[in-house]
């Protein structure tokens, strides 16, 4: 099973490092990154709007609390946005390479 | 249960109306917006191309049809893309924030 | 059934022309291109990071096969990133008009 999990990062550099990490640490197989978002949303009861940046990372379902526990640690913000998604289908060729380029959980 | 709803506006400016809405009203917790997207699609028998921009919108998923129902009240097209991908797992903190920033359905 | 697929190209130009063709085919109803976009991964033992652009293709799940089979026949790599992501709701009259627009499987 795969999932594919998105993130937002202050910049593109957060997004990078962060990505570079999850890659370098074969936690993720893939990461793309967005580079500009603009984000909406109410923070102590005012509302705010802010630039950022969202990595879409592709990664084995079962590896998604580990990267969970680990952008926590390397991430700017207390309780960033992670959120998984299920990918229920796709090219088999390229599922067998995701699968070939992370850990075993 | 949370919700991803993906929606298509004319631009930047009308993804910006739509989410600023949608996060007043507790409809939802965050808005990210793809400010530029290109977009292909068959209208009335021709082949179109346009520059769009993308709202990705973060919920519970009771609130999915309000949230439509308010969206294609405030979009200036007639039959808006309007689509919702189910959250799977996540960050439980941030998840929690979620379901603190958005109303009871 | 609808769904989502994600699909990475080399530039906005081969996402806009495999794009064309998957709506042109009614394979799709919709695409949405991202433009540009930053891939991280590693490829034959090291870490890479490419500048490349992502589709986002809106159809049925029925013709998934068949967009897989295409996009690969279309694409300059030889294993492209093509996942599928469930669509599980949005607006009736959004999802009729794709339904209307692809072809049957």
């Amino acid at each position: 099973m795969f999932t594919l999990i998105y993130i937002t990062a202050s910049s593109v550099d957060e997004s990078a490092s962060i990505g570079r990490k999850l890659v370098e640490e074969r936690l993720a197989a893939c990461v793309n990154i967005i580079p500009s978002i603009r984000s909406i949303y109410h923070w102590e009861g005012s509302m705010e709007e802010d630039e950022e940046s969202a990595l879409i990372v592709k990664t084995s379902h079962e590896l998604t609390p580990q990267i969970i526990k680990r952008v926590r640690e390397l991430h700017s913000y207390d309780n960033p946005c992670i959120i998984s998604i299920p990918i229920t289908g796709g090219s088999r060729d390229y599922l067998e390479w995701l699968d070939d380029e992370v850990k075993r959980p």
